[in-house]
């Protein structure tokens, strides 16, 4: 069950941060020293909905101190991330992927599990890890995945907004009237720049223009396969990933017009086409940047672990260490 | 000269911040107690282009002290609001309408006059101004006059960007591959949101529909022309208000959904149009809002003393009062 243990060493008397980073399909915990050095690291699959995963929850970390001999007293708090907007009350504001409606998160986990809790948004505490691994204080995390969620740091802290929907760039409307999305919306970015929406519209590439591409050959790809095409010089692929690079690039530089963060970070799965990906962003990104913008672009370093490492540093920033 | 003398008591022994809104056309300068209190403000011309503004500026400080024999060692310090992008370090990056290249203006001032001295963009100040006057800490301004500027707060801080970039919402490109902007982009929002442009599509309306329109009359108008015909039922003139406020919609939504702020206010000349302005914004936003921002919508409250006010928190907030 907890299938990374990291760091043994002093235990005993020390103070304890948990993080926990919520997935429809999986939740992942992860334990850390008071310092941040991260001890132990497990998943279980998020099996039920609604009030029911607040349970599981609370009986994997229990499980936890129990197994290891760990006094509840020892524990600092627990940082949760969450896959919808969190208000800055610890409220959900509807979580559609969970069952949850309206529901306040850290006292109904604290509750249950007896610790302090603080919540944000899973993508805001994404950045808030990318932002301290970095040592950048004013970064901007993208994830461009199934959907597209995003957080900011300002002054090193994550920026929640008045709703808990800062960082919401999956909805900023890039055509008006364009595709229909699921938030009710046309046009939003989710619908151009997501993973589902590159297949999508390598599709549609397919069957509007008589250009031959491998992709015709597949009964069926994903969107890794549309970047290693262009990867390979297929034309109609290259196609598809500039006009998604054009639509990136725009929001992107809409987002850094507002703010002017130092980093701009992408990162989810899409990102892992890597460098095509930010060549094709960085092409079209001054046609939409205004002059003075100073944004640089990267890649997301933290992969799959930035989120707890979010939750670990939203604890020790909240609560204090 | 200093034509408002609101407050002369306890003077001697007192501490003072200086105030300083810089314009292509006028400066204003205001003097405030450590606590805030306006005691001063007064306005000179801009008569000089380049390196002359900032000793105009000395100038006028170092005069204003002597005639009021306020000793130097009592001032704390000035701050400086300019009308273009400011770095966090001081340095002015390119202002065209004051003939500035790239000069550090904090530097610059504070060896001629002996202060300290704090600057940031124009916008950015007058949204702390703002900020502060409203006692909200999580607030956006967006000021439409001859061009579009804005600023940001955040846990009652402004946000300067890491190129002195952040709130220059004029530049976020609403129309791709539209009406071609002096920033030298295409389709920014300073081409269909401020007064001139405002004015421009009124023509352009004129020209292009057989509708008859109050504005016929006219040899010619200005945008607030263009409102006053609207809320006399000229249907010209209402679908040219509509057009700009759908414009104003989406690009207020599009700022929101990026950091979801307690309050968006809308400030510059156009806003004196008000409640006609507000509706159409609001009429229009939902359909490029994400359903969890929680964004009230206002008219700017301190009108042109925003900025001075701004300064004042700049230097109180930074070097301390």
């Amino acid at each position: 069950m907890y299938n990374e243990h990291i760091n043994m060493k002093g235990r005993i008397g020390m103070a304890y941060i948990f993080g926990v980073d919520l997935g429809g399909t999986a939740m992942k915990f992860a334990c850390f020293y008071a310092d941040g050095t991260l001890i132990d690291k497990w998943q279980v699959p998020t099996c039920a909905h609604g009030d029911k995963i607040i349970m599981q929850i609370s009986q994997s970390l229990l499980g936890y101190l129990s197994q290891k001999n760990i006094p509840r007293t020892q524990v600092i708090g627990v940082g949760i991330g969450v896959p919808g907007p969190v208000l800055p009350d610890g409220t959900v504001n509807r979580c559609v992927n969970l069952g949850w409606d309206v529901v306040n998160i850290e006292s109904a986990l604290s509750a249950l599990c007896g610790f302090p809790v603080k919540a944000a948004n899973d993508a805001v505490l994404a950045a808030l890890g990318e932002s301290r691994k970095r040592g950048c204080d004013e970064l901007v995390l993208m994830t461009l995945g199934t959907g597209i969620g995003g957080g900011i740091v300002i002054n090193a802290k994550p920026l929640v907004g008045a709703g808990g929907a800062a960082g919401e760039f999956g909805h900023i409307v890039l055509e008006q009237g364009g595709y229909p999305c699921s938030c009710g919306n046309f046009g939003c970015a989710e619908q151009y720049c997501s993973a589902p929406a590159i297949v999508r519209i390598a599709k549609e590439h397919l069957q509007n223009t008589p250009i031959h591409s491998i992709l015709h050959e597949a009964n069926d790809f994903d969107c890794k396969a549309v970047f290693d095409a262009a990867r390979n010089c297929d034309a109609l692929a290259q196609a598809v990933v500039a006009q998604v690079c054009d639509k990136l690039a725009k929001l992107i530089a809409t987002i850094c017009n507002t703010i002017d963060p130092t980093l701009f970070v992408i990162g989810g799965g899409v990102s892992h086409a890597g460098q095509i990906l930010l060549d094709g962003i960085a092409h079209n990104l001054t046609k939409y940047l205004f002059h003075a913008c100073r944004t640089q672009l990267a890649l997301a370093l933290t992969g799959n672990d930035a989120g707890i490492y979010g939750c670990y540093h939203l604890v020790a920033q909240k609560i204090g260490v």
